[in-house]
């Protein structure tokens, strides 16, 4: 596993940052020289989901302030003026791609908007693309038009909420769509053959993959007990295996401090009539159809991974570092609550029960917290996702890295089991959409701004993101961004796509 | 959380297996030379969910053969004569509690048979009981009536499907119940007080729980953040403490041999209006309820625990003893495939992807096959439960049990939020209803069943049971048991639990 990882980022990755010799191929992710440098954090700030983390490279970042640059997507198309008003936290203006311009495949709709000053930049990043996946039959050219037997298109919708830092978030807002592409490529000419995929390929990627599998050592074979493979699970594991990649190679990068904190990722893949709906972190993706919600994510959080984290404390006590218990405790315990009964649980529970007061259990508990304040390690609020390889706890070299996992849960969606609407849609959001928004209210904003717009209006999904936006953004009063509720709104970056089902342009 | 469960052991079971001093006390589960002797499996026949098992104790239990006793559920009521028809492998009659005794509490119908041939005896157990739990506060005393603040009844249905083996299955039906109660004691007068647990109590159970714990180190002390327990997570916390316990009695007494084999369990607590469905093993639980299912639990095998597994086996590899992968593939890797790339999914993914097969790939996989031929390392189908502390790898040395998790999933169904109607009921099955009859299908016999008795009679509930086993069970034609549809039925014991929700002598 480990050493195709490795083989795998070599691959990827030209050795010592430098950019690859010759033209750069359009189906190679992007080398690390060519990354821009990372945006820092505004001083003083406290990093978007990290506690009090400290990362070990925070003072090469600092020194490398002078140079940072801020981005937007690109399909955002700002110009320097609007970058700096998308950057402004005190007007906090929604925005959107032009009306004028390009519109985003499907007529997706976008809108973002930056928090109201907890980091200097917005952290969120997103990028919406259509990928070419050539086959590794065809060669390493330039492209071709796509068609039968040469290759395959996918639909790519990413969301991408930095913390501790915008450089992860940005980076892979860059390239793990490419990642995607790369573990796809090997899966061009199965996924178009309607026979189960062979069990078993030549070892070299290059020759023809499914010549005659099934005489080799296919799906046939006179073996007792074989399991079936689908075409939508070699899918499923292409997306894992390219989150696996983007975090390696952002670990292979940080050493040049190219990559600071770490992102959660939310990305979709519409590929053969089937949505993709791959999640790691605290973003949220629901469809709304015919009024009904589907969620199609759910959120990985210290609370939701509690029994994931205990464990791993459990049977790996040195990455505790003496410092931390892996029992959780419904609040710190005291000293002088030694010999006592306190409530607990461990990784096997999820009801309490009372245990005696010892030594180590004084310790600080790996898992503490509610809701928006659940922390692991006291440090980090979201325990998927990208990056955070230099993440420590506070005044301490313990690293947090361990005990995260880059890995999504992709759930399928398929869209020809339905006749869809054009108000049927999959709306994506960071956590600054969700914190105040909820499924039901989401649901409801659907229903009221689509209801307004013509049904082939493709300028409606757009309108409903930026009212999905303004409704958790709220309006400046009684100093703070209020809803009309008088409640608070998000102070956090706020990101939100607008995927429309059945409306017109889908499916090309 | 090791030294608890010792010193709780220590405390519950006498030390070298000897009677308590004095007269036995009815709040303590029995000691281990109270226990009968184990039955011993069939010679030659496959033990029951373990593929090809060795038990390391197996010569001295087949020495023990001799003494070896057969039961079944004491509440059957059954004669000598009535024992050997509910052992007899070719009549599989379907046995019942008679129906001029005492009924069952709630009048649960109950029925069971005896399998098709597949071990000596019927491995499953089963266990009703209405269970006086007396406050830690009242003494060690005979128990007196329930009342308020001074004592608690629960109600307790119970199925343990055996294997390898019937006397952890055994073990368990007389002892779980007193465990419960054992964890419940702490919690008498915090469960009667409408107020939130005390997050921690005084080092000495006998003294007062919850005088004036607030002051003390209560629920409302400054501390800037504590969690909210319930009165319900401290039941569930209990149900768990006491499978732990449980299942630690076991590996206490299997130095003696009396412990053969393992077991699910499937327990059903009912106390202060909810229903806590406890489920550790493959057996199922499912509420019919105005004809809707609601699945109360599910089931733990090695396909659906593959994640926990590999990841087990992949941070202790020690674990494998060089002879396992932790990683699954298709089919199992040949010599001549090395080189080639095959299908593989390790602890994280849950997609399928393709990797260069190495030396180390043709280790047996930690995890293979599917549905009822699932295994872990080619040995037990079942990934949860009591008991098998003696199971090893055939022709190794290698211990299973490690992989093997004796927590319960608990699901908690308030009984208080629906008016329920005679016709509503909790059906509790082993393996051998399930592997040929959907929920469905059990909801249709429900309706046809219930239609046919007076929503009052009491026996309905015992003739439901019966319709679910006869209908699993099938009738002996063409060498064999079949349905109705001439598909195979059960060759399994299979035992089924009805419970009504609203009939009569429910909530007494």
């Amino acid at each position: 596993m480990l050493s195709r990882v490795r083989s795998a980022v070599a691959h990827l990755v030209s050795s010592g940052g430098a950019p690859p010799a010759g033209p750069k191929s359009p189906d190679q992710p992007e080398a690390a020289s060519l990354l821009p440098a990372v945006p820092p954090e505004a001083p003083g700030s406290p990093p978007a989901k990290a506690g009090s983390a400290s990362g070990s490279a925070a003072a090469p970042a600092k020194a490398a302030e002078a140079r940072a640059s801020f981005s937007r997507p690109t399909f955002l198309q700002l110009s320097p003026a609007g970058l700096r008003r998308a950057d402004d936290h005190a007007g906090r203006a929604v925005q959107s791609p032009p009306d004028t311009g390009r519109r985003l495949p499907w007529s997706t709709g976008y809108a973002e908007v930056i928090n109201a000053g907890k980091s200097r930049h917005n952290e969120d990043q997103a990028c919406c693309e259509v990928v070419y996946v050539e086959g590794r039959r065809s060669g390493s050219g330039a492209p071709r038009e796509p068609g039968p037997g040469q290759g395959l298109c996918f639909y790519y919708w990413g969301l991408f909420d930095g913390h501790a830092g915008g450089g992860a978030a940005e980076m892979a807002s860059r390239l793990l769509h490419r990642h995607i592409r790369e573990q796809l490529k090997d899966l061009v000419e199965i996924l178009q053959d309607p026979s189960p995929p062979p069990l078993c390929l030549p070892s070299t990627p290059g020759t023809p993959a499914s010549s005659d599998p099934p005489h080799l050592v296919g799906p046939h074979s006179c073996w007792p007990s074989q399991k079936e493979v689908t075409h939508e699970s070699l899918v499923v594991g292409a997306i894992e295996s390219a989150f696996q990649l983007m975090d390696e190679q952002m670990a292979q990068e940080r050493h040049g401090h190219q990559v600071e904190g770490g992102c959660c990722a939310l990305v979709v893949v519409y590929l053969l009539g089937k949505m993709y709906v791959a999640n790691a972190g605290d973003s949220r993706a629901i469809i709304v159809r015919n009024g009904e919600i589907i969620p199609m994510s759910r959120e990985f959080t210290p609370e939701t991974e509690r029994q994931r984290l205990q464990l791993l404390g459990f049977l790996k006590p040195e990455l505790l570092g003496g410092e931390f218990t892996h029992l959780e405790f419904p609040r710190r315990v005291q000293p002088k609550e030694l010999g006592q009964r306190m409530l607990y649980r461990d990784q096997n529970m999820t009801g309490w029960a009372y245990k005696h007061i010892q030594l180590e259990d004084l310790r600080f508990p790996l898992v503490c917290g509610e809701g928006k304040k659940a922390r692991v390690m006291a440090t980090i609020g979201v325990t998927r996702g990208l990056g955070d390889h230099n993440l420590r706890v506070c005044s301490s070299s313990l690293p947090i890295k361990p005990f995260l996992s880059c890995f999504p849960e992709v759930r399928v969606y398929d869209l020809t089991q339905y006749e869809h609407c054009p108000d049927d849609v999959l709306v994506l959001g960071t956590d600054g959409l969700w914190d105040v928004t909820s499924d039901t209210e989401a649901a409801a904003t659907v229903d009221r701004v689509l209801s307004t717009y013509e049904p082939n209006d493709p300028s409606r999904y757009t309108a409903l993101a930026q009212a999905l936006v303004l409704g958790a953004r709220g309006t400046p009063r009684d100093r703070g961004w209020r809803l009309p509720n008088n409640k608070l709104g998000s102070g956090d970056d706020i990101s939100v796509f607008v995927i429309p089902l059945g409306g017109p342009g889908s499916y090309s």
